[in-house]
């Protein structure tokens, strides 16, 4: 049960998000069999953050659609993430304000150990901030879950 | 007061942790003017952390010793960053967890307007898991503050 | 100012949402000359779960309607009770998730001494989840107040 | 992925607590082919309560004791079920509180589809009061996961 | 149920605390037979702001020390208002900081109806910050509970 | 970085909202150089209270209007007195509460030393309860930031 460092996944799917050139980053991806998926959203609603993110892992078949497991480890992933986007209130509109993030996930098994099976990673990078053009600064949130 | 896209603190610092080879990152911080530093910390105790990079911003020169602004801009960026790391509570020994961590403190102006002054990122990236070897998993945390 | 093991409130509240025959549990309600009232809702908006409780303990005579400090007590129990039906944040629409829930409000006295007078319990279970049919899973709470 | 009403590990595992006679339960137990365990836990030391519950369930076999994965769903269930116990922040000596609980945890296939696989049920009942005798009052926790 | 502008209690608490000369606050509880006390502590130890408030209390008799139902109002009225103290984590030591403060427990009825009864208010005012002399700002928190 | 017993800012603006007569306050404001400005908001959307103090500092020419290092000062000032207004969830009408309140923002500086620079107080104060005339009762928050 030890951490892989080239199997890393939360690094992995943030650097997907902070870096220019990801190309050799999707290499990786597709040696080590895992799945990965990329997407935006903005919004003051955090109702529809939580949507994209889920609708975007199920179209790309980073999940399950009919597989509850597999939704609920996701959901719980994406929740942890937010927690590092909003910092105390899982809140945006309601204490106004607003988000325009980019977010990341990636499926894999970062331990050596095969029988650690796979987890899932949900990166998500933006900026939150008024409803104010220019009035935001950076955000970034990872949330680790076993699928 | 629009981010300036290479002059993203918060991406900068999280970059410092995540990226094997830094230097270009640190060209980028000489020739912006900017300061930072790097750190790591492993403990089963929330204050070690919170001490290790205020004493590492300080001695380091980030942020001026005897400057309370100065210190409390740092405190809530670490707060911040802390909510990412923990997600939900932030304790660690007490909720039976321990962290092995490494952290970067930028500061900067990230803004195209100069008179946006100066701004703190917070990066800590790490593992956090069980007090045994083994049982943990990735982690990460952005705060974000004017100074 | 012990609790007595057979007027535990908060047990009997439980037991009431958990057991298929509650027709022994009623007989004690009323040798205690206890009060109770049972409810259901579903609802992605917790407003409407507070609402609908505070609406039947209003309407079945479990607490006085014009008196604030009783409906004060109501409201504080309710919302322990939605911390163990949430667990984090008391959010439920606006992160995406949505209930399906029973409810059980009983009134009486859980101690030795006559003294310690009256107290609430709120006890809420059912299920939580996607708004998606079965993709969900159980959720439990519990609240308790003096009155 | 429908909860199967005869299969409700979150209900069985708080009846296990909540009953005193708990024999037809167990009988169920071993007829679904789950399998549950049982303990107690008297502390200021939320650290404590975490730990016990996490060396119980290693102890009986409910998770194994070196596969991460496991691990990892059994402390997130406590977390949830603490949620629960402590509404609103999961500290005990540090506010000033204490408690005595018994826990059970109990690991089957609540869902009708057996690809559901199964799934962890954390359920916590006990006092939390002042730590003098008789100052306190009944709580309870629930936390469900997959595994 | 209507707050009488003249009783109001958390108000009264708040001045005890902020005026230089209580001498005419004072004069007031008198009159409206009131209950009041004042105090301070000062620590990294969260659980000792709750102590000192509550042995205050006791021995000041503002509340009965073997009643249960006055200790867990009291209780939850010092929670609230270290809600406002803290500001997001009801943490002190454990996140390398410190407090200096002053509190006033009130007891009295506010409503202009008598029915209401008797409400507590519990104020709490003084220094946060860093354990390092100056490195501090004001906080204040206030509770209300019904007794 | 010693707090000036005579400039304590977040005492001062609380003053301002807890007192009837204001005009000594207000001299004060005028001879030290600090700027402040009251408002009222009464609202089960807690997006309107936000709002209602942002537009109000900066119409009174408290905070610059586009200066986004001001804004954020006083963005997270607010969260902090909203903190001891909502004490645990950040929500309203959502948990079917509402508000009326006053509020209060003090510029200054309120340390002896002039390097420490200018800081923001918020000061809320008024009702928090059900959305039924009378049932409610006091509730008060300060948020205090360096800008």
């Amino acid at each position: 049960m030890t951490l892989k460092k080239e199997h890393r996944i939360g690094r992995h799917a943030t650097l997907l998000l902070l870096m220019e050139e990801t190309h050799e980053l999707e290499e990786i991806t597709k040696q080590l069999n895992w799945k990965s998926c990329l997407g935006k959203v903005g919004s003051m609603d955090s109702q529809k953050v939580v949507a994209a993110i889920e609708v975007a892992a199920k179209q790309q078949g980073i999940i399950k659609e009919n597989l509850y497991r597999e939704s609920h480890a996701l959901y719980h992933a994406i929740m942890e993430a937010l927690h590092g986007i909003t910092r105390g209130q899982m809140q945006l509109g309601s204490v106004m304000r607003t988000v325009g993030l980019r977010f990341a996930v990636v499926r894999g098994n970062p331990y050596e150990e095969e029988v650690e099976g796979e987890w899932l990673a949900v990166a998500i990078y933006g900026t939150i901030g008024a409803p104010v053009r220019g009035l935001e600064h950076e955000t970034l949130g990872l949330g680790i879950n076993h699928i």
